[in-house]
């Protein structure tokens, strides 16, 4: 029995070869795509060449109206028969709002199937070499929205997040990077805790700052990234870079570099 | 210039569709896949015939002489122009002692590549319909250790684990369940929290139980669920449920069954 269904499926982290082979096959096979802003050229250039493709990126400031579009869309789309994908960056359950999508539809009676992306964490750490757990420094990872509404501040329990054996990951915060970075250590974290900031990781365009958390900032501003930008914080990140990384085609020097100027 | 390589690869959650393009590519072309326990015989099928496969399951309790054999045998099987897979489950940077590994290649002079994988939170999230983070209920998700050396309490900071606005996910905690469930109550996390523990997620074999946290265990002793379990706590675990779930083939009654036997 045909049913109206969507499929919230994850698009990774950038790179195709990412993708599940899940979501490479519904791609290949979808009537429509409804794809938002950080899914690349390159992932949707492996859809069906009968599939017809929705943007609906959002635009800042705009989010909340953005997103009822979306859900109405989505609903209106959905129908007995009719393949509907709604790609997403990363994974539809991390910062996706993929969660509200379901919800939304379950209630008027869609049925949705959920198909999980790598999320930008995995996809960063993976290519940055920056194991998110290890031994003896890290027994837990911790993945933070560092987003919120306009003008104001993020309303984060600080002093759960100054675990110094928890490897954190700020999505989205590039705005909030000096109040992430001034909370952190008034809540005891050490200022010298390393820290990373990935551009673009997992794609051609991947770039790799490291400094000390409390020189992140500076190192910024002497070399901006542009955006997506994921900041990891935490003892890992420099876990292997005491190592011969001379081979290894991520190996970035500009970030050792950039680390030496923030400490100048 | 060919360079001895291994590839650190996640294999997912269990559904051999869960994949990535990469690993999948990576195993019909490997000449040696070394791999674990938690990586099923289904994704093993998808190896080219040519490919040695060798198994390097741990056994509980000799974990350590394990991984220093696992180091030596990665190292002696890395030769210029040999395809060389290390195939873990979920991801290699997960708890997975990826770290590790390519910590002592790198330091060996053997280059090494990571590809990620889909870790257990996302594919059992997927399945199981719990958005790891909601609009409103998290801000945050916190994957855990659970796991330590036989014999010893977890070390872990539980004030900072019992923040209500974290989705927390327990890997490899079925031992210390108790001691979790006690601890995070000690710390403030209120008793009813939503729980779930989910078996051999995004497999045939799924099995997913609801509960409120402080009757997790009494729902367990009702209904065991074999190993891997992985335990999801935070009020995202009850976000999709009021929903007409009636279409969804994961949507399993069980759950709600059981937690109705807990709380009698």
């Amino acid at each position: 029995m045909l049913e109206a269904k969507v499929h919230l499926v994850g698009a990774g982290p950038g790179d195709p070869d990412l993708l599940t082979v899940k979501a490479l096959r519904l791609l290949q096979r979808a009537d429509v795509i409804v794809y938002d802003r950080l899914v690349g050229e390159d992932v949707l250039d492996l859809a069906g060449p009968r599939a017809r493709r929705i943007f609906v990126g959002k635009t800042a400031g705009r989010e909340s109206v953005a997103q009822e579009h979306i859900n109405a869309l989505l609903l209106d789309l959905a129908r007995p028969g009719r393949l509907v994908v709604r790609l997403k960056g990363g994974d539809p359950f991390i910062f996706g709002r993929g969660g509200e999508e379901a919800d939304y539809l379950m209630a008027h009676g869609v049925s949705v199937e959920v198909v999980p992306g790598i999320t930008a964490a995995l996809g960063c750490a993976a290519s940055a070499m920056i194991p998110l757990t290890h031994r003896g420094l890290a027994t837990s990872v911790r993945f933070v929205t560092g987003h919120c509404r306009a003008g104001w501040w993020l309303d984060l329990d600080w002093s759960s997040l100054a675990d110094p054996k928890t490897t954190l990951v700020f999505y989205m915060a590039s705005l909030h990077l000096d109040e992430i970075v001034l909370h952190l250590v008034a809540a005891g974290l050490d200022p010298e805790t390393p820290a990373a900031a990935i551009s673009s990781g997992t794609t051609g365009e991947e770039r790799l700052l490291r400094a000390p958390l409390h020189a992140l900032r500076t190192a910024l501003e002497c070399r901006p990234l542009p955006s997506p930008v994921l900041f990891v914080i935490g003892p890992v990140v420099d876990a292997l870079t005491s190592k011969d990384r001379t081979k290894h085609p991520v190996a970035m020097p500009i970030g050792t570099l950039l680390a030496h100027v923030a400490h100048a």
